[in-house]
């Protein structure tokens, strides 16, 4: 596998906290982080490339191609608000070797950039109707799931797969602390209601001045790209299988 | 994966385009390249091969037997005609890392002899009858893309698995542009008309002095080839289920 | 694949023997070596991580994550008890490639601390009932063979897969010496029954002072991990699946 | 991958020609080759290993562990006899990447060792009822095809999968001349009349002066090894499978 990461621009930044938002189940973590770059104008700095992702080229809006690609935004704080890293993507890696390079690489960023805290967001599927979602989390330590468990999440048990559960994981092993939050969703829609479930308490903790109002956007956007992938047409059952060959939305 | 290129000779060329010829839907790129290289006596320069590639040999006519390859072949132009880069072969590499890989390499060749333009064939898969095949395209930006839809092609939605999307999309990420070029196919089959489709208007804009009159010629060629791989006896639909693991005639 | 060791101490041992308990058929080994670092208040001394392991964090007690990992712990024996290397952890590799680098960094390590005899412990599957589980072996030599012949096991035939084959006959090519102890199982569930019978006579034959009276605690403590994984609740069926294609239990 | 070569000797060899022989359909290079060691009395001088062989150890005689190897035998002819190297083992590499360097190494000794010629075995699968088999054969380039047809061998079309096909293919790469050779055979166990047939005239060719009174003893100890894997009870049907999975008959 080979890995890269090309960086725009270092930004200085105080104390940050790293926060995934690839695509996963629901989409939770890809509209959250997609919302946060448009309401913060946050900046990209980086992208990152792996020979794991699928070999494809996208078609975007008015015919031009675009690859697949995980991108690095950053944004300085305001106030009291947190200095931010913020990880977002069109895919996760195919392999478990690509992925274990793809969160080493994404670690080693945040290193270099003062990074010690990390939040991975994501869905838990559930088969039964959701009203209203309920939060789950896993953390690095004790510290870190105490920040996680003051949100009213609850204590996750089973495995945590894909990059939101090894970023923590492995991030452990190198110092950084943080932890994993989980909305319940159906799954294999982008949904939006699980998004903000998880979203509302991450910017109360990092004291971000964020409305939620237009969160829609964030998760028509994400819509709009699974379309163009024409993933949206494939019937629910063929998804499934997809969903744990291609690991394209976990 | 090792992918190797030897180089036999370093063509100087003015400002070449690339064109991607390797099999693919319908064989359109394939039987596209093979005809320019017939047609225009292109020549050979370098090969390339990957350990991606499938581990058989492949018997030619008369019992010799044939490797896996991608091979390079040039066209230094006459008079206004635009100096080619050919890129032909019998395969595509059988892993996403492979794939990546490939593109990689044929990368660096391509810029090192002065090219910065990319254009790729292929066909569009449609389960309904065909007439007159349609041209679809997506590019690597608004210029290409100009040029794409001066052919009369239409703007392009969803995925180019393969060398035809990855190459455009990983090209841009290195400051080539270029345009990737669909016809129309029921594929399975080396498709001379969608083949003559695309490749009528890529003459004309390239200002290629080429008769499309033998194109069945390299179709017929690019039919003995499969046929002896003895892929045209293996029934549709276990072709349909090998095209997906193969990546053989994608 | 990467594979890598994290030392945290590099102890003085005398002559020790590396006893390998990963997890496989019936957690024969992993129960076995569990109880052995309980008992002997063995002390961690290196961490080994892989990009081949699966891509994912386990929760543990309390809401914090684990990450897949395998670990060496080191035992110096008193009075005529033999030094001892254990090697202990939640997973083998998934492919492989990863198994055959997991193997050959073990054997780095053991070999770095003056270890020459190395012994895995197994399951060996059987569908039938069994009262009293017999013992089956093979040795990397007539010496070694004659050790494991003298527990009472008989010959095996057949291969042994996974870290417990291949420890042993990788382990040979590099100048150790050794033996694979299987217990008969039926698998699928941790087997304290067959534990019990593979360690018994190697603490016989180590002059390891160790009572067998607690060995249901560190099988209940096997269950708990693998109940947290959500194993335990998978059908036997689907099981028997994912054991082939996830080498997760062997 | 990984692929290293331990060379236990440097025989001096006047153009010898390598023979492979490692486990394929109907088990015709095995045979044949173990039978040349056998009568011929050829020196073990290397041994190759694989990351990209199964993750097991065999059992053989007598409780003894074997790993997956590939090994090298040399000859020094008598009289007009031709100088052998041989390639035998008891696996082929499990992955495409991996069946590209075992070749691409095998290459490399072959080269240091002054040979220049190869010929490759095998078998042809019939589902027909076959009385003699026939031979098919595809080489390297005219001279090689015409040793091969010399032999009473018809001009193969299609294609020579694994080692086989991949040594005479890559080897003409490198310079090497020679042809596969394949005998009709039923496949799935070790036939001993197809490798008769395909050996008789190879021992002539190269004026071997090797009786095959014995080679039913070849045979014997092939289906002895396979045994010994249980895989002379796994059913026809399952067989198949495990072929296309495994390439461990090919």
């Amino acid at each position: 596998m080979v890995c890269t990461v090309e960086i725009y621009e270092k930004p200085k930044l105080n104390n940050p906290v790293l926060i995934e938002g690839l695509p996963g189940i629901g989409f939770v973590a890809n509209i959250a982080t997609l919302h946060l770059i448009h309401e913060l104008k946050a900046k990209l700095f980086a992208e990152m490339h792996s020979s794991a992702f699928q070999d494809f080229a996208i078609t975007a809006d008015q015919g031009k191609t675009r690859h697949p690609v995980n991108e690095f935004y950053y944004y300085k704080g305001r106030d009291d608000e947190r200095d931010l890293i913020l990880l977002y993507g069109n895919t996760q890696a195919l392999t478990t070797m690509g992925q274990y390079e793809l969160c080493g690489r994404t670690l080693d960023v945040a290193e270099e950039l003062g990074c010690n805290y990390i939040i991975t967001l994501g869905g838990l599927r559930r088969d039964e109707k959701i009203t209203t979602p309920k939060l789950y989390c896993a953390a690095s330590d004790k510290e870190a799931l105490k920040d996680a468990l003051n949100m009213g999440a609850s204590i996750l048990g089973g495995q945590i797969f894909g990059v939101a559960g090894l970023l923590v994981a492995l991030g452990k092993l190198r110092g950084f602390k943080g932890f994993c939050l989980l909305a319940e969703t159906p799954g294999f829609y982008p949904d939006v209601q699980a998004a903000h479930t998880a979203l509302k308490p991450i910017c109360n903790m990092l004291r971000l001045n964020v409305s939620l109002d237009r969160l829609e956007v964030a998760a028509e956007e994400t819509r709009k790209i699974l379309e163009s992938f024409g993933l949206l047409e494939t019937p629910l059952e063929e998804r499934r299988k997809e969903e744990s060959e291609y690991r394209w939305f976990v």
